[in-house]
């Protein structure tokens, strides 16, 4: 049985967007820069980020994701749909299956817990991925959905945007010390989710 | 000379308190377990933790603190002002100076400029440490007077309460990747904030 984990990228501060979002700049006024380890040359085969990237795909079944991110993401990526997999789109305004190339994504709008099941499903029996946005990553956390949690943190402060933790009911959620791994671009973390301590 | 450093422990989430501050509950609701890391018994010679706290005070000569942080901390800190240094404490409402064994807390009245230039001639050429609260870390950071940010994140989820990062102006700050060391209770990081890339 495979796992759902969230894989998002934040800034030092917190936010996963700079301020402004929309199609033209899908991460706001200067979010461009949160990206950078994910797209920036390999400069050797150790390369660190290059390596958290394919991790990201290695065993993930279907991508399950919010309408917000679909829409500013459709275009950068491109005509392959750049998941490669059965991609669920969270959304309360409907629209018909897309397919591109090895991507498929369908428009779920009957709430998250049909969208999870559906993802799911779909990646069959290996796990699946929620890249964002925030809200939906927030919504999944809420439900306890989450097994883990694999966070990018570019040392860069924005002091505004879209928070990546917002709207959790309080409490004290003690988990184990993350794996981490560190390159000039980013700090990667991964946070089990299910072994509290 | 010496620099001007932050060194805070926060949530996973971002919270350096938990919800209900007071001084029976100096971190909140919840919030005692942020400390872990500082008072666990050190495992051996090498334990990071211990390392990272003597770090605080290592080429410290004097501390700006938080009134809030002040009234909470009073208790605790007992007979000998915990600090062993010049101290002095941002306040809207004035109180003579205290004498602790070997801590001075001065309280300032006549703003954030005026108390970080009586701590660093207070230091005498080495650091001021600013541990807190959150709204004192963040004038400080909006004014510019941070050279060094050590954070202390906890691997615990709280869903509210006082936010590290909050109140700040919007832009891309980019700072270089950080020092990071990694225990059982907390990730530690040294960021350097006169270190643009």
């Amino acid at each position: 049985m495979g796992i759902v984990f969230v894989d998002i990228t934040t800034s030092l501060d917190g936010y996963v967007a700079a301020p402004n979002v929309c199609l033209s700049q899908p991460f706001g006024d200067y979010g461009a820069c949160l990206h950078e380890w994910l797209f920036h040359p390999a400069t050797n085969s150790d390369d660190v980020d290059a390596k958290v990237a394919q991790e990201m795909f290695a065993n993930t079944g279907a991508i399950l994701l919010g309408r917000t991110m679909f829409d500013v993401g459709e275009e950068p990526w491109g005509d392959d749909g750049a998941f490669g997999m059965p991609c669920f789109v969270l959304t309360h305004r409907g629209k018909s299956m897309l397919t591109k190339g090895p991507t498929t994504f369908t428009f779920v709008e009957d709430g998250l817990e049909s969208g999870m099941q559906q993802a799911k499903a779909a990646a069959g029996g290996k796990d699946v991925c929620v890249p964002g946005g925030a809200n939906l990553a927030q919504q999944c956390l809420r439900a306890g959905m989450i097994d883990q949690m694999r966070i990018h943190v570019v040392p860069v402060m924005f002091g505004a945007g879209t928070r990546l933790f917002e709207g959790q009911e309080p409490r004290a959620q003690k988990l184990g010390p993350p794996l981490i791994r560190q390159s000039h671009f980013a700090t990667h973390f991964v946070y089990d989710m299910r072994h509290s301590r």
